[in-house]
């Protein structure tokens, strides 16, 4: 389910204050650009408050957030929640010993990582990101986090696009949106 | 002046709990490693507190954070003290019309850059970053947040690297620090 869907007033709000920018980073790709619900002080209040309304009795243990801009809205939850903050980065950005996985991009492929260590076998994580448009990084995250015999219990995002699917490359784990594309 | 000078206990929490990794990024630099106090549920709940209680009676308006680990500190502050938060990226990341200035690197030069409209002229700006260096980075920031009119209040970063005297770079701005680096 959505948060849309039980008719949350917040939801619109939120919705309102994203901006469309067409032809971003390339000619037919309509942007879903989340610096405008950065400067609506009561429209980024209300998407970690329905996260956090959300999670804080589901005993999560960690918050995985995908760089960059899951660095954006996962710490505030997690702080909220009394989880760690676990970041997710791109190659070579991460000083530790880590571990990585691949993602297929439309050409060639791309790789997360993150620290040995950080994230225990049993842990139940929660991953965030702003956007799920194919789920290929997303996808990649579960597997890093299960590699170290983590729990996924969910992964939660700003926005979805529905027309690509990603949801369907989730492995059956549960998805919660705020906002879908529009 | 600095938290630590004020003797606050939660201080040296988050002193312990930053990780310091040598040789990285190449060898002789010893990285000062945050990702060990994200993990670190009440040190990372004190900066946040520290800063927020700093800052909540300042009439701040926009919180600028700087791509990836200012993004993880700021929202927290922006979204305690009622200011909008501003990221400031690295180049071509940003959708919309964009500012940019330039800073010095150790071989050659690299950019950020902010969206045009982000900022006003008049918001009283604070900037956010974990750590300060060279202070190039956080320079670059003030120029871009400058030319749009804002007024910078102050320079915020958890870390502190004196021995590289970036606080000479701000231009007299003040910087509020938690720790130096050990």
């Amino acid at each position: 389910m959505s948060a849309s869907e039980d008719g949350d007033a917040r939801v619109q709000g939120i919705f309102d204050a994203i901006r469309v920018v067409p032809d971003f980073p390339k000619p037919g790709i309509m942007f879903q650009d989340i610096t405008t619900l950065l400067l609506d002080h009561k429209a980024f209040r209300d998407c970690i408050d329905i996260f956090v309304e959300r999670y804080k009795d589901k005993n999560i243990s960690v918050v995985a957030g995908i760089e960059a801009r899951g660095f954006i809205f996962g710490p505030p939850i997690a702080l909220a929640i009394g989880a760690k903050f676990v970041p997710i980065r791109k190659p070579k950005k991460l000083p530790g010993e880590v571990i990585s996985e691949e993602y297929a991009l439309e050409y060639g492929t791309d790789r997360i990582e993150m620290h040995v260590g950080a994230v225990q076998p049993g842990d139940r994580t929660l991953v965030v990101d702003d956007l799920i448009a194919t789920g290929g990084t997303l996808s990649a995250a579960m597997r890093l986090l299960e590699r170290v015999g983590a729990e996924v219990v969910e992964c939660a995002c700003v926005i979805e696009l529905p027309e690509l699917k990603g949801r369907e490359r989730l492995g059956g784990k549960p998805l919660f949106i705020l906002v879908e594309s529009a």
